[in-house]
C-alpha cells in the first residue's frame, strides 16, 4: 500500500509528460505494421530505461504476420519514419514490417513474470478538420494525411513507456520480472498473433491489457471484469474466372462475379451455433470490369466472429468450403488469405478481482463497474488465450475516457486525464503481482 | 415402282390384322423395360418369317440401360407378360429388363444394310375411363393400371411386325440385308443408347424411323424432311447430409435441402449457348422429413437440352459440376444418375429427299409437309447420329394421324387409318433402298 | 402442512386408478385438435367433479387455432370416439375439433384464481411391435394406427383429472377459484394460443403447468426453475406458378420450385440476432411434378426460434418477407400460413421459489434441480406470457421419470411411479396458493 | 449509271480531305453525349452546304437519352470543345448534351425521302503510347487523355459530311429530300432513341446506316445484307440499405450486398426464350465498405440481349422484376434506370438487295459476303425499326476495311482507303433511291 503511494505520487509528476508524448504520437500516427517511428521511439527509450529490447524477427513471427501492407507501402513508412526523427538503427531492424517490441526488465529478487500488451498502430481514417476539435485547437493533429489515432493507441503507447519508467524507477524495491509487450498492427486484429507465435509470453505468469474508452466513456470510471471477448477471423477471397463476351459467347466464360454472390449467399446460410454466439457478414465484394463481359475477377472481404474462438473455428472452417465450392461450382478459381483474427475468451476471475480490489483501494476511481460484457474482437485475446492456456492469468481493463466522438470516428478525441489514472492502476497491480501478493 | 404397287397390295390386304394387333398390343401396355410380353410375341412372330431374331444381352448392353424400374417391378412385369400369354422362353431371355429385340434378315442378292426401328413401350399414364373414348367404346382399353399406349407405340411395335412381313414375303426380289430394331423405353429417353452400345447398327448404311402425330395431326399428311432433334439428358440426383435438431444443434446438421436448393438455383444460370438453343430444368424437387430437423435427404430431378449434342455435353458436363459443387458447399454427399438421354442431330438430307420423293410418287398422301423443326427429344437420334458418323445415312418421318388428344394425355388415341400409310411408305423406302436405288 | 400430509394420502389411495386411467387413455392416443374422445370423457368426470365445464368455442377461439386437420379428419375422428365410447354430448360440444375444455371450481372462501394446464393430445408416430415394450407386454399399446402416445400427454391428462378430484374433495378447507385447462394440440405448438386468446386464463393469478421427462429422466426428480422456453412460430407456405413444357416454351413457365428453393437459401441467411439466441429452419421442400415440366406448385415447411418473443417475431417478419419477395421475384403466388406456435419466457422466480421449497418439504422427491434450462418450445408459455402480462406469475415444472426411450420415439414409455409425484406437488402447492401463502 | 459515274469522280477528288477530316476528328475524340465540338463542326458544314440544320432539343428527345454523364462532365467538355476551336454559337445550343444534329435538303423534284445516319461518338479507351500505331507515327492521336476514336465513328462523321457534300453538289439533279441524322451515344447503345423519340425519322421512306469493320476486315470488301441485330437493354440498379456493426447489430442492417448478390444470380436463371436467343450478364457487382459493417450501398450493371426487340422485352420485364424482389426480399430499396438500349431487327430484304446490287455495279468492291449475320448490338437498329415500322424500308451497310486491332482496342486504326468506298456507296444508293428506283 505504501508502494501503491509512492506509485500514485511518481505518476502524479509526470502528468505533463504523459500529455506531451501522447501528442507528440498523436501527430505522427502510423497504421497497423508501419509503426516504425512509434515502435522505435519506444525501443530507444525502453533501452534507455534498462530494458532488454527485442524487435524485428526477435518480437514478431513473420509468418503469423496478417493483412500486411504491401512493400512498397511498408518502405515508404520506413523513409518516412527516419525523416520524422525516428532513430535509424532501431527502424532498420524492423524491415518489413517486424514492428513489435518487447522490452523485460529483471529484478533483484525471485518471482513472477508479468507482461502487459500496449498496442501502437492507428487507424486508416483522416483527422477531421473541424477547428473546433481540440487536436486542431492544440494544434496536435495528424501530419499523416489519411491516418489518425482515432482509437487512443497514441495513449495506449504513452501508457506503456510510463508504467516501464513508474517501474524500473522501484527496480530495487520489486521482484520477478516484467515484460512490455508494444504490439503493431491491432485495428483488423492482425498483429498479436505473430506476437504470441514468436513465444513472447510464453513465460508470462500474469498478463494485463488495457483500452481506453469503449463502455466507459467517462473519466474516472474503470471496469475490470471483463467478458465477452468475441473471437473473430477475417478473410479475403479472390476468385479468378474467364472473361468472355457475354453476347457472342456467354459459354466460354467463367463467371467470377456469380462464384462471389453464390459464396456471399451461403455463407450467410451457415447454420446458427448452439454453442453460443455467431457471426458471419460479407461486408465487400467487388466483381467485374463491364456490362457486357463475364466478369473474370471477383473479391470478397468477410469477417466471421464466435462467443468462443470454438465457434469462430467452426465458423470459419464452414466459410472456407462455401467459397471453395462456390468457386467450383462456377469453374474458378479462389485464393483465400486470413488477414486478421482475435480469439475469444474473457478475464481470469481471480485476477479481474484482484485488479478491481486494487482500483477500490487506490481511490482514484469514480466508479467501478461490476463487469463489463466486451462484446466485440480485440486481438489482445491472443495473449489471454496464450497464457491461461499455459497456466497462468490474463485480464484487460477498460479505463474510462470522456470521449468527443466514438472510436474510429474523425472527430475521436479522449480526455488526457485518463493517462495517469492507465498508468496508477496497471503499474500498481504489476507491483502487487511481481511482489507476489495474493490473487 | 411395279414393286412399290405389289408392296400397296400387300398392305391393303392387312390392313384389319393391322387394327387387330394394335389393338391387341393397346390392351396389354408396358412402360420402359417391362415390355416383356410386347417384346416376346414381336420375337416369336419375327422368327416365324424367318428373321434371326436376337434379344437380352445380344441386343441390349446392359450398363448403357437408362432409368431401369426397381428388381420387384420387372420381376412382376416379367410374370405378368408369362401369365398374359407371352411366349415363355422369348420372355426368360429377357430377364433383367433387356427387351430390347434385332431381326436380321439377308436376302440373296448382295446390297446395303437398311435397319428400321421401331419402339414398343406404353406411359405411365392411367387410360381415361370416358365412355365416349374410342378404346372403351371398341372394348380394347388398357387392363394394366396405370400404364397406357399414350403415345402410339402400340402402333409402332404393330407397323413394325407388318413392315417385316410385307419384306419377308418378297424376299426372292430384294437384295442386301434389313435389320428391324424393337427398342424398349423410348419414354424418358432410356433405351436406345443401351442398343446403340450394343452396336446393333454398326452395319447399318441407311436407318429409318418414324412416328405416328406429333406435328403431322391429320390422317393422309407426312413429313419427310425432319430436322432439330433436341439433344437431352436426364438426370436425378441425391443428396445424403446429417440430420440434426434444427432448434437445440443447427451447427451439427448437414443439410441436404439447402444443397439442393443451391444446386437448382445455380443450374438454371448456367450460361447460354452461342451455338444454339440450350435448356435446363429443375423440375422435381423433394426434400427434407420434418419442419424442425435439418433435412438429410433431397433429390433433384433435371434436364438439359441442346440444340446439337455437343450443347447438350457442354450443360450436362455443366451441370454435374454444379451439383456436385453445391454438396460440397452444404458439405453433403451426392450421388448423380444419368436416367435417360438422347442426341441431337437432323435427318440426312439426301435420305430425307428420297423418301420424300417416294412419298410422292406412291399417291396415298395428300399432304406432305416440306420440313418439319422437330424441336423435341427422341432418342432415335442415337441411332441416326451413329449410323451418320459412320458414314450413312439416316431419317425419320412423321407419319400423319387424326389425333383425340395430345401424345401422353389419358385421352389419346390415333386414327388406325394412318398404320397401313406407315407401313407402305416404310416397307418400299426400304425395299427401294436394299435395290440400291440411287439417293 | 398438515393439508399436504392429507393431500399425498389422497394421492397414495389414487395409485391404481392413476396408472389403470393413462393406460385407458393411451390406448386410445388422439392427435392434436382430434382429441374427442379424451376431451369429453375429462369433460364428464370434471362435471360430475362439481366443477363447471366449459368446451367448444367457450374454450377455444376458432380464429386462433393453428394447424388443424383437413374437415374430413375431424369427422372420421369424432365418429370413432362415439364409437369408442366418449359421451356423445360432449363430443358434439366440440365439433370443429374445438376440443379445449376449463373447469372451474369456485371454493367458499375468497382468495386468488390459480390455473392449472394439462395437455392431451398424442403424436403422430406408430407404436413399436416390440414384444419388450411395456405397453405391448402390458397390454395396453395404441388401437389407433398411426397415432400413439409419446410424449406422455396421457399422463398429463390423468394427473390433472387426478388433482381436480383431489382439490374437490378438499373443497370445504380450500378458498379462492382453481381454473383446470385441458389443452389440444400441444404438438406441432398449435393449441394453446387458441385458449389464451379465449381468455381462459385472463383471470389467472398463478398458473402452474408440467411436463414428465425431459431434462429429469430419472423418477424422483423434479425441476421448479425452469427457464429458456424458446418461442416460435411454424409456418407453411405453398407457391403457385404456371407449368410450361421445360423444352418447347421455357419463358411460359412460372417456376414455383424455383421460388422455393430461393426462399429457403435467403430464409437461412436472415441475420442472426445480438439480442439472443435466433433459430431457422426450412425442414421441409417439395415442388414439381415432372422433369421436364416447369414446376407449378412448391411447398415448404418451416420454423423460427427465438430467445424471446421479440426476437421470435423479428425471425417470423423477416421470413415473411423473404417468402413473399421470393414468390415476386418468380412471378408466383404464396400463401403462407401459421400452423404453430409458442412464445419464449421462464417461470416467474417467486413462485419457481415457492414451487421448489414445497418440493423439499414434502420429502418425496429425491433430487431437486438447481435449475433447468429448457432450451425448448412449449406454447405452455403462452399462458405463462398472458398471465405474467396482466400482473400474475407463472411455472412450469419438470417431473421426473425414468423413460423407456425418448420423447417422440416409437418406444416411448414413461414410469407410471411418477404420476403420484406430479399430482402430489401440483396439488399441494395449488392448495397453497389457493390458501394465500406467501409466495 | 451516269450519276454514279459522276459521283464516283467526286469522291475521288475528295480522298485528301477525307482523310485529313477523319485526323482531325481523330485528334479530338469526345464520348457519348459530349460530342460538343464534332457535332458543332458538323453542324456548321452542313448549314454552309445548305441544308435546314436542327439540334439541341429540335434533334433530341431530352426524356429519352439514357446514360448521361453528370452535368459537370457536360459543362467542362462543353467548354473544351469552345477552347478548341468549335463554333460557339452551335456548341451553346447543344447544352445538356443535345449533341444530335440532323440536317436536311429538299431537292427541286418530288421525291422520296431518304434518311442516312452517321455516329460521331469515342471510346472511353486510353489510346495505346506504342510508336509504331499510324495514329501515333503520323502525329493523328488522341489528344484527350482517357478518350479514343477506337470504333471508327471518326470515319462515319467524315464520310456522313462527304456524302452531304457530294449530294448537295448534285443538287439540281436529284428529286425527293435527303435526310442526314448525325448521332451521339453510340457507344453504350444510348444516344438513338432519344433521336427517333424525336421523331427525325417518322417521314423516312428509305433509311441508310454503315460501320467499318466488324466482320468486314478487309478494305474492299463489303456486306449489304445484314440480319441478326439483338436488341438490348442496358441497366443500372442501385441497391440502398442501411449499415449496421456486424458483430453487435446485425439485426439491424439492411443488406444491400445480398440483395444485389441475390438478383445477380436469380437474373442469370430468367428462363431461356423459345423464340430465339435470349441473353442476359450481370457484369459488375460492387457493394460494402467495410468488412465488418453490413453493406448498405450496392450496384449492379447488367444487360440482356435478344434475337427480337420482343424477347429483349420480355427479358428487361423479367430482369426489373427479379432485382425489384430482390431488393424487398432484404428489406433495402433500389432505383433501377435504363442506360442504353437498342432494337433487334433485320435489314430490309429488297433494299439490302437493291444496295447489293449497286455495289457490285460501281465496281469498286472486290469482295461482297452474300449475307452477314451481324449477332450484336447497334442503337442503328432503333432507326431501322422504326422506319420499317411506318412502312419504309431500311438498311444497313458493312463497309470492309483492314484493321489494326480489334474495336474498342487501344491499338484499333482503320484502313483510311475504306473512306471513299462509303462515301460512293451511300451517296450512290442514296442518290438511285432519290431519284425512285425499283428497290
Amino acid at each position: 500500500m505504501q508502494l501503491d503511494q509512492e506509485i500514485i505520487q511518481r505518476v502524479n509528476q509526470m502528468k505533463e509528460d504523459l500529455i506531451a508524448r501522447r501528442r507528440y504520437l498523436h501527430r505522427h500516427p502510423e497504421p497497423g505494421w508501419t509503426e516504425f517511428r512509434t515502435a522505435a521511439l519506444a525501443a530507444a527509450e525502453l533501452e534507455r530505461l534498462g530494458y532488454e529490447v527485442k524487435t524485428g524477427a526477435e518480437a514478431v513471427a513473420r509468418d503469423s504476420m496478417m493483412g500486411l501492407p504491401p512493400e512498397s507501402v511498408l518502405q515508404e513508412a520506413q523513409a518516412r519514419a527516419i525523416r520524422e526523427g525516428a532513430p535509424e538503427p532501431w527502424v532498420n531492424r524492423m524491415t518489413g514490417g517486424l514492428t513489435g517490441v518487447v522490452a523485460t526488465l529483471r529484478f533483484p529478487q525471485p518471482g513472477p513474470v508479468v507482461g502487459l500488451r500496449f498496442d501502437m498502430d492507428a487507424n486508416d481514417v483522416s483527422e477531421t478538420a473541424d477547428a473546433s476539435h481540440v487536436p486542431n485547437q492544440q494544434g496536435f493533429a495528424s501530419q499523416h494525411p489519411g491516418a489518425m489515432h482515432a482509437c487512443g493507441h497514441d495513449g495506449h503507447t504513452t501508457a506503456g513507456l510510463a508504467v516501464a519508467k513508474v517501474l524500473a524507477g522501484l527496480r530495487e524495491q520489486l521482484a520477478g520480472t516484467v515484460k512490455l509487450v508494444f504490439q503493431p498492427a491491432e485495428e483488423g486484429v492482425r498483429g498479436a498473433r505473430a506476437m504470441v507465435d514468436r513465444g513472447v509470453v510464453d513465460d508470462v505468469d500474469y498478463m494485463l491489457g488495457a483500452h481506453f474508452g469503449f463502455q466507459m466513456k467517462e473519466t474516472g470510471s474503470v471496469a475490470c471484469n471483463v467478458t465477452g471477448f468475441l473471437a473473430t477471423s477475417k478473410f479475403d477471397a479472390r476468385f479468378t474466372g474467364r472473361p468472355s463476351h457475354a453476347g457472342a459467347a456467354p459459354e466460354a466464360g467463367r463467371n467470377a462475379l456469380l462464384a462471389a454472390a453464390c459464396a456471399a449467399l451461403n455463407l450467410h446460410a451457415i447454420p446458427r451455433h448452439s454453442g453460443g454466439v455467431s457471426r458471419i457478414n460479407v461486408g465487400v465484394l467487388e466483381a467485374g470490369s463491364g456490362r457486357n463481359v463475364t466478369a473474370d475477377k471477383a473479391l470478397i472481404k468477410l469477417e466471421t466472429r464466435g462467443g468462443t474462438s470454438e465457434i469462430d473455428r467452426f465458423m470459419g472452417a464452414e466459410a472456407r468450403r462455401v467459397i471453395e465450392a462456390a468457386a467450383r461450382m462456377y469453374g474458378v478459381t479462389v485464393a483465400i488469405e486470413q488477414v486478421g483474427g482475435a480469439a475469444g475468451g474473457e478475464n481470469s476471475p481471480a485476477l479481474a478481482a484482484f485488479i478491481e480490489k486494487r482500483a477500490k483501494s487506490l481511490g482514484i476511481f469514480r466508479k467501478i463497474a461490476d463487469r463489463c460484457d466486451f462484446g466485440a474482437s480485440e486481438d489482445y485475446a491472443y495473449f489471454m488465450e496464450r497464457v491461461q492456456q499455459r497456466g497462468g492469468q490474463a485480464a484487460y481493463i477498460l479505463v474510462g475516457a470522456d470521449l468527443a466522438a466514438g472510436h474510429h470516428d474523425s472527430h475521436f478525441n479522449f480526455d488526457e486525464a485518463a493517462l495517469p489514472n492507465a498508468v496508477t492502476l496497471l503499474a500498481t497491480a504489476a507491483a502487487g503481482l511481481l511482489l507476489g501478493e495474493k490473487v
